[in-house]
């Protein structure tokens, strides 16, 4: 599927018009239907559409596993993605926007905003990676340099699975959840493990991202950018290490520092 | 409600490692509530809530036009908000998420994706406004500044609403469409007339987007990004002039150029 659309614009400069040709990101609708119903349909850059799908319904709990999937083919005409499984999740849709109401008088997890976060996230209880100053800044530089298609036009959210050594994989998207979800789905499929992996993102960590790191169960995330409050309270909660504002040789370390190694 | 809370963070810099207080930006759960009944919930900078739900609730169409909305109150502890309102949409769930199927031959209104926005989306069919290139950077270059907060974090949203003379109101928000929802909100409130404004937008036009600015039924949208193919498909069905890539005295000019007056 194209990801470039070549289309005739009007551009003005310094007071001057042409007419020229100008190359365009494809946003493209991507339907979901599970066992012939339709499900859900989200707008995406076609690349490694099969493996958002799978990402996107394993993380969220709309199927409980991989291996659930007994099926999974793509109409390209059409951009429906059918999905054969026996098993499935069927309250997603219902509990989808609604609201996270603690019942019990504990008060854990009170962060959660959403019902389905909250059967889904992951809590990291142990550490099983950890990484120096010099990794995190080698890792979000070798991040942007595989980002390089649509960089100059931002916009586009860039993720990469790591390891403390370098980049396993990298992925963008226009959509913000996205791009993790087709590393995530490229990893079920091929049978790589992310547990003691590493996620540098392109953009702010807000809570949905945060919430999707938590899903795909990965320990620590980077970013150049900052991240929210909200965020924060759910990394704390989920035992997730967050470091924002990688720039230069500096950076924020805002929870969770167990799995920075400072010495 | 506060935007910013205050955080003791780890900061490292340059092999030094200190701890001092970050500002970082809050991210709220908003919930709707319909008639005592929740409808929805959305996350949120928390500033001018209630014109982003009367915003997204009549540009989406859950509720017909303003006049339907009996009382609006929030509840700050939890950030509810509640409509009483006669008359709403119940249908609006069922659609969200789900495919536009054209079932008629014409080819009218095909770029659709979602059900929703084909019953809600505008059609700007006459020219209520006119700008010039000088416009397109001043309008671009006041939206920017008035978009200070946050600024230096990046990954907020600013969006203005403008006349050809200068900004009439600009809002923020770290959810792509709520800054848009908050003004087309301040407007129904205040009965501030939408048409024949201008929408500057400080990130990329994606299909989402244009389709706001078509809800709210703005007929020019600026940004200094790009705009995605799909968002230009629909701009050109629905009428709406775009504008991107405005940087120092450039600019594209991608659809309906009748509102762009070179001489």
């Amino acid at each position: 599927m194209k990801q470039l659309h070549k289309r005739k614009v009007i551009r003005f400069s310094k007071g001057q018009i042409e007419e020229k040709i100008d190359s365009i990101a494809v946003e493209r609708p991507i339907t979901i239907r599970i066992n012939g119903k339709e499900f859900m349909t989200i707008v995406c850059t076609p690349e490694y559409v099969e493996d958002m799908v799978v990402g996107f319904l394993v993380s969220e709990g709309v199927i409980p596993r991989f291996e659930s999937v007994q099926e999974i083919w793509m109409q390209e005409e059409t951009g429906i993605v059918h999905i054969r499984t026996e098993q499935h999740f069927p309250f997603y849709e219902k509990m989808l926007n609604k609201r996270y109401i603690t019942s019990c008088c504990g008060m854990s997890r009170q962060a959660f905003v959403f019902a389905h976060d909250a059967l889904t996230a992951k809590e990291m209880t142990s550490v099983n990676v950890q990484i120096t100053p010099e990794q995190c800044f080698s890792l979000m530089e070798e991040m942007e340099l595989a980002a390089d298609m649509f960089r100059h036009t931002g916009g586009v959210h860039n993720a990469a699975l790591c390891d403390p050594n370098g980049i396993i994989l990298s992925r963008m998207d226009i959509g913000r959840h996205n791009a993790l979800d087709k590393i995530f789905g490229h990893c079920l499929r091929n049978n790589i493990p992310v547990e003691g992996k590493v996620i540098a993102f392109s953009g702010r960590i807000s809570s949905e991202i945060l919430l999707k790191v938590a899903k795909i169960g990965c320990e620590i995330v980077l970013s150049k950018s900052a991240p929210t409050e909200l965020a924060l309270e759910l990394a704390e909660e989920l035992g997730i290490t967050t470091v924002g504002f990688i720039r230069g040789e500096s950076f924020n370390l805002y929870t969770h520092p167990e799995r920075i190694i400072f010495v």
